[in-house]
């Protein structure tokens, strides 16, 4: 690479896209970037003719002996780039290739460093049935659901990231594309696709150029990510689904794919992404499952991170023993079967829709608060993890006014729901009890426990939950180890220490009263906090 | 049949067996028997050898042009019994058969009157999914469950009684054997056969004189039965069941028959008898599947009068669609499938053990009173009916002294949950809204709704049940008649009526609560009491 082509590059690393990239200037000393931060590198090209058809732009990088390569993609006047989130720290150097010459063999080189203390990483699967981020920080997913809430203007998005920034959660579901349903009738700000015409007779889902991208969808989308990723959240992308009057819900397959690897050349470079193919894969009348087998298996070849990847149905359950699938993400709130499909499938278990904690008319969105904790309990024990969601109606406006309701699970806002301070003590406590998450134990079958290994011995921890059982005694099968107990009351969110140490088959005085629950700790060894 | 013959025949009423035969006496003009209620005739026969083995006997009742073979038994100490009940009014006679010339060839008559004001008949099957007592009067099962009340002693019993006169259920599930399971170990006053020697290490099981029967038993056991009767209670009687330590539940294929017909000679003739092949036939290791398949084909092959007819599992659920069975008798609580069986199996649906409210260790055994109460309300709204059961420890005995508690679900005794009163509550309501059953409707399918049809035209009572959803308004679709609503508390057992009547899609506002109800009647038709 010449000097003047060097000019031309930058390397402007863009930690969030606060960060200005500084192309056109004298080459700087590209800045560090921190691992799992993101690398950016600005490029000048073609502006005519269409580049996101005709231009192909992609990068190698390399550390020492090894070599990613990841996809460029252009951004509008004449602009391209190239992000890169670096898993290992070190210098790392990379060559472009283009099918032109403006774009074809940059090099450019920069150096990672260590993460800044809340940086984990992205998330992965570990120890088969649970996750932790890629620095070995335990992550246990405590996610909500908020659809549409980047398709809601700046001031309603502002307040969801508010709540969130005090609310439980580390992972929330949203769609890339904006959502129409009952309650989901407002235009979005920023369309995927230049919209070149709104719906009329003739085009009742108005006319889109999917040959072109819209780069100020993106960017305001990246910008959520971006703030999403600040607070530690997860950000469980869905990809396609049914609720649509725009036509994304029926593309061409071409036009999947081209939107599939464009999203992963500009998104994948952000740690806190999770792919979710589909929300009910099998409500999409124009896709048959083998598309989605097609789609993921796309999305599989060409993120260069390999993140969670999963897709989530209505009715018909998706073939989550396929390779191809990192987690189960359940529509049911059958924990019963839970232990029994980690055993099958060997990944993990999230169930991503068990209804709603709301007022709604509608059997999934009328859950009290009472129960929408009862099933996080319920999916801790069979060593799963649950997703919230909430939905009530705003008394102050009339049940008509469906279209000026804004509800949490598609919109954002605020909470008003008791579970979440619920959930919240939940996560708390199994973040003290382990650095590896709760498996399902067999034995005893008939209440509901899970127990917590840190490889061999003793079990480091044991969660029994009664659910609407009341047993006034029982008797714990505790093995050899010598344990500590604590009642727990979860919805009073109370703990209390029972006295003395147990061993053996235990056998405990219960109090008559339905939905507590049962912590043991082996003794002398203090909980420990994951310190996320 | 001459004279001496007559005189030493009989044809004695037993309303009750408080009323005496007058068996040597001046030939009586037989008194009247009231439908439904049995007539006896006792015979005098030979009192050597083994009469249980040796001596057939069995009557023709005549009535008009229709005729009825029932089987006589042995009472012991030369006495042969005949019962029989009359279902028509009228004129029968009689002629008996038995292989010895003292039992052959007796003749007698006797008149069938009304029955009384309080006596329906014998429950059976009616509109596909539902039952009625013989005369029509409908027949909605809610049982309870006390395995061994018979077994334990004259003032335990009496106190069982007791508590039943006041308690809201209409049939029992109680065993003819014995039953030997925690908390479960005293010895019972009566043995079914003769028993020859207690256990011994040679002998595990004692020793039973499996070639006779003992008419004791049967005495006080027909003494239970027909006080039962008089309260309109019907006895569900489990015929085998697999928790025994006196060899009952691992008797030879020919000592099964033989008990079985011994069985229907004695107590068929009481129309409150339901028979139960079995508790758990699944559990009882000494018997295959097929045993059951031929035990309850003989039981249908000579029950007279073909009372109703299940068996009951643990795990592995009996072939409901068998035609040898009059309905279903399930331990399960997945009602959500209720509705699915009864379409599949085209025979009502008794969930006869969907656990029980109590405080035990075990978690069958331990669910608080709104669970309970929650269950029969999910079962009626399924279609479907449901049996309770209790298990509640005496505070007052240590946990240890497990051989003195006294347990409802299986002793009897005094009832302390706080769920018969709702059971009581929602079994007043079903009996107002229809004199047929609710079937459940697909359609809303999202809440849980059953309604009922008399004949043709509009359902006469809608029933919705929420659950744990709590809907701040709700769509009924009511169809074209006009209903009155009536909000009604399960837990808190209030009714309030709401003004106006409602038709077509009827949108309400309802109370953010779980666990609430609506029930619609047709307006201007006030719900019927049947009076029962």
């Amino acid at each position: 690479m010449n000097r003047r082509e060097m000019l031309k590059s930058s390397a402007a690393a863009a930690l969030t896209l606060r960060s200005k990239h500084r192309a056109f200037s004298e080459a700087p000393a590209p800045r560090p970037i921190p691992q799992y931060d993101i690398f950016e590198a600005t490029l000048e090209g073609p502006a005519t003719g269409n580049p996101f058809l005709e231009i192909t732009l992609s990068a190698t990088f390399t550390l020492e002996h090894r070599s990613i390569v990841v996809d460029g993609f252009y951004d509008g006047n004449g602009s391209y780039k190239i992000r890169f989130m670096p898993d290992t720290q070190g210098s790392w150097s990379y060559t472009t290739s283009s099918n032109t010459v403006a774009l074809n063999n940059k090099t450019g080189r920069f150096t990672c460093t260590a993460p800044g203390k809340s940086n984990h990483g992205p998330v992965g699967v570990r120890y088969t049935h649970h996750f932790a981020y890629a620095d070995g920080t335990p992550y246990f997913p405590f996610g909500t659901t908020c659809y549409a809430w980047v398709h809601q203007g700046d001031a309603m998005e502002q307040e969801t990231l508010a709540t969130l920034r005090t609310a439980p959660f580390n992972k929330i579901r949203m769609c890339v594309f904006p959502k129409h349903y009952e309650y989901n009738h407002n235009e979005p700000q920023f369309y995927v696709f230049p919209r070149l015409q709104g719906p009329s007779d003739e085009h009742p889902q108005g006319i889109n150029d999917y040959t072109r991208f819209e780069p100020a969808f993106f960017a305001h989308f990246e910008k959520r990510l971006a703030q999403l990723r600040e607070m530690n959240i997860e950000a469980d992308l869905i990809l396609f689904h049914p609720y649509d009057r725009w036509g994304y819900a029926g593309m061409a397959p071409e036009v999947d794919e081209r939107y599939l690897r464009y999203l992963i050349a500009r998104l994948a470079a952000y740690r806190n992404v999770w792919w979710s193919l589909a929300n009910e894969f099998d409500l999409m009348k124009a896709k048959t499952r083998q598309d989605f087998d097609h789609l993921i298996h796309v999305v599989q070849q060409f993120d260069p991170y390999q993140h969670l990847r999963s897709i989530h149905y209505s009715k018909t359950m998706y073939d989550y023993a396929s390779p191809a699938i990192t987690h189960a993400s359940l529509q049911t709130y059958d924990f019963d079967s839970g232990p029994k499909w980690a055993k099958e499938w060997n990944k993990p278990i999230v169930y991503d829709e068990v209804q709603y904690e709301g007022n709604l008319r509608s059997r999934w969105g009328n859950l009290t608060g009472e129960e929408m904790t009862r099933r996080f309990w319920l999916g801790i024990v069979a060593g799963c993890y649950v997703t919230h969601g909430e939905t009530y109606l705003n008394p102050e406006l009339k049940a008509e006014e469906s279209s000026t309701q804004k509800i949490w699970w598609s919109h954002g806002g605020r909470l008003s729901g008791s579970s979440p301070q619920r959930i919240g003590f939940l996560r708390t406590l199994l973040e003290e009890s382990t650095r590896r998450g709760f498996d399902a134990t067999e034995n005893p079958y008939y209440l509901n426990a899970s127990s917590t290994h840190s490889g061999k011995g003793a079990p480091e921890a044991i969660l029994y939950y009664f659910d609407f059982h009341q047993p006034g005694e029982y008797e714990f099968p505790l093995g050899d180890a010598h344990y500590q107990a604590e009642l727990i009351d979860p919805w009073e969110m109370k703990r209390t220490p029972l006295t003395g140490t147990y061993t053996g088959k235990a056998r405990l005085t219960l109090p008559v009263k339905p939905y507590q629950a049962i912590r043991f700790s082996l003794a002398g060894q203090m909980p420990t906090s994951p310190g996320v």
